[in-house]
């Protein structure tokens, strides 16, 4: 169909690259889903690594170690990458890809951390690189609920973006009104200041680092946090009926009858004759005449 | 229809109006969305020069250009205001109006602060202009999204209202009862102050400046916290439910029409024949036979 | 019917006393509603005046005059309560009723105060009263709500306690450990006060007075918290879809037809025959028989 | 069936076993429901020792009655766990089920706090053993609820798996993030402190012994908490949805039937007759002519 410089399928060039392929990029064959165990054994074991080297007194006796566990991981799935880029036929589109992306990620903090101490640390966005090696587990349900979450939270997405704006504006005004009645000197130091204290107490976290001391203050607070209640209120509610409806729609079970005189489909199914052309709808194969 | 001492449309005058009110509160031409856009950089940007002018570190090196920029931004938006007067048939209803409200609003503090020091930090309720030039991005379904959230809301507004009052009672008693168990000594000043522990604890906010410290505080707060978690379930259910209900019914729309064949009815909105004998449905008082 | 000592409906004696009743225990007069705002107006304020006086700055300054108006209104409810008394046929069922105990308690605490100091803080129970004179403002409505919510709550009461069951052993083993884990000098002084942290935490609300400091007890803190999360999860759910369920079986609408050969009802909206005994239903005032 | 060496149920040892496990496992005698209704008590009695022995001022005055108290009961739920051991005819098995292991548990730290200080405490684990208890009350629907719960869980469990997943992965990032924007002097000492500090950011629980204290650590935050609502809202609409779907299933219990006349089903569980037709619907294969 194209003129790519690339072999064809059947030279011996194409059969390693399919063979590789196979093992790196699919979890059907024996060799494939050990690749994928050993990877995520890799992946969990490299990130506990870097968790650990950030510990004192861990970081303290076995520092060195873990430096060089951090590096052979890194060289491993560099190599890695790098026969995943080889494998596949269209390199480009595989490096811009997602995972393309999360790959390339998962190694350049090493090698950053040459130049910037404490870069290695990014290290961890490796967790992300699970995602790709749960398929070893068969795991095709967890993709499917994984899905069906998404597309609640899509369909849930405008009212998501309507109520982002509203926490936003009423943060915003919110922080100015505490800026002003508390002051600087209980803490609110800043309208930026007051915003994140906003948010803190709107949402239920409520660290306590910084707190309303006038009565006034206090009032208010009592006011925002009646507020921000709401604010759980509201989307919780939203999501839940999103999923119910969903789910609805796919339990409803229309009859999947196409209609012999105009060929639509969508009937109730009690339905015994088209709705749209009024040609009798059958259902053991033999048409009634309206 | 009325006498009004306005020019007719047809005026030069009337002209300019109408070609000012197109641009100034409409986005349906070149014109008014590039008003539109430009409204709503201004309102951010301004918004911005009024939180950051309060972060000390800032307003020490930026301190007298960010006044600079409020009292532009104020001057520009004050022209806004006053054309938008001029070129509305009814200056004073517009100006009673909600919007029109919070365009005065958005301009008054800056004038304010000539005689009140901090008043300017209210600006931010320009924030609340943002609402009306979200429409030039065309988000007629995140409009509809809000008006279905608010729809939920004043559905509910009743058991809001006895949700309240039931708080505010538990609160009062819960208050009392804390303020004589635990005492000023323990950070349990007064009644009010026993309140405002009492609703940061049943929020789940939890900042932790007031807390009790006897076992019997310690106990009452543990029932109260208990008691506080129904008070997210039970408003949280409710509106759950509030909205599933809300959304059936709009998914319902089933057609109120009777069949002229067999009197039945039940049928879809876009149903043309009946489906339980096949006879044509009318739309337009004339039946469609089959 | 029965012989009891009391004078007949017709003497001046008793038409004194309906009147009265009519007054004090009904809303549907002139002189029924003004009593009734009054006694509002009075319940407030007292409350408000209670409140206030455990203000230290308001104390100071105004304690006399709050301790004056105080026993005003303390000496008018109980007036208010003897009245009741005289004007009801059974005063002790009355005295016994929830809101006769009500009315009793709202009083004592000022004249126990003269023997326990303090006590006259409880005098906020009064706003317990709240609730009977809120009949006023005719708000039918409310109350159904009211007892939609307590439906909804006595439908789910089973749930509700095996989840708190659940709780308070889950709190009481997590207590345990942690004593263990922290030990007292990390503040888990004990296991009541263990359990206490527990709450408070599984709860979200975590004031910080006690917070976990060990590794060991950071981590069964983290799982605890999750565990805590699926506690505020469950029971909102639950009562999600009881309160869904009680709305759809009112919104059901079955039709209130009784078949005219059984007598028994209960058909759906589309039955044209009786589901029980086979008779015809009719929807005009014919019955059509099968 | 099988050539065990016990007794037959005839002879005397075996009544004498009989007997004692219709008392010590069943609650249908009035001998089995005092045994229920004393092992209870008991229970709770042991539990509130174990728990006022860690409390400094009770176990200065208390502290010897309170072992002995420990001691007692340990001794009579030993007899107890051997009696068990010895009325059940596979002894192995009991011992090896969920409630032989809680009887066993329930016993052991008691001597382990001869060689273990502190070990006894674990004895609240006793709590365990009420729920088998609660059947003395005839709390049959709370097991019902129970069940209802748990199959509500369990339906949702690869929902709440792909939750977990998600959350950690994002308190594994968001905790290097933070250990590398905040650093060790301001409390985030690791990458496993950091993301204790997410857990209990993200849950809303906001202890306040680590906070952030950078601006740019502030604004990480503030998007984590907005992020952390998401993590309510998520599995909270989940399971609503699922125990709505779960009651909806059982409501439903539509009969299978078709009508004989007709051949139309839908009808009620209850009917006895076609609803469309009139025809009589059949229970045991033969129809009732209307």
């Amino acid at each position: 169909m194209e003129s790519n410089p690339e072999p064809s399928p059947q030279t011996p060039s194409e059969s390693w690259r399919v063979r590789y392929h196979r093992i790196i990029f699919e979890a059907d064959t024996p060799a494939g889903k050990a690749f994928d165990v050993v990877l995520l054994v890799a992946i969990v074991l490299s990130v506990l690594a870097v968790m650990l080297e950030t510990v004192p007194s861990v970081a303290e006796r076995h520092g060195t170690a873990l430096r060089v566990i951090e590096w052979v991981f890194t060289g491993l799935f560099t190599i890695e990458y790098v026969l995943r880029l080889l494998c596949v036929r269209r390199p480009v589109l595989y490096a811009r890809s997602f995972f393309g992306v999360v790959d390339l990620v998962a190694i350049l903090p090493t090698y950053l951390s040459l130049f910037i101490p404490g870069a290695h640390e990014l290290l961890v966005v490796r967790a992300l690189r699970l995602v790709r090696v749960f398929r070893v587990f068969k795991l095709a349900r967890f993709v499917n609920e994984a899905h069906a979450l998404r597309d609640a939270l899509l369909a849930s997405r405008q009212k998501i973006v309507v109520f982002l704006l509203v926490v936003l504006t009423a943060v915003t005004i919110m922080g100015a009104v505490m800026h002003l009645v508390e002051g600087p000197e209980n803490g609110f130091t800043s309208i930026p200041e007051s915003m994140y204290w906003a948010i803190v107490t709107m949402s239920t976290v409520g660290f306590g680092d910084i707190v309303p001391v006038t009565p006034l203050g206090k009032m208010i607070s009592a006011v925002l946090i009646l507020f921000g209640y709401s604010m759980i209120i509201v989307p919780t509610g939203i999501l839940s009926a999103e999923i119910s409806r969903v789910r609805n729609l796919r339990d409803a079970q229309l009859s999947t009858q196409h209609c012999r005189g105009c060929g639509r489909e969508g009937h109730d199914a009690d339905a015994k004759f088209c709705k749209f052309c009024g040609h009798g709808l059958d259902r053991e194969g033999e048409g009634v005449e309206a």
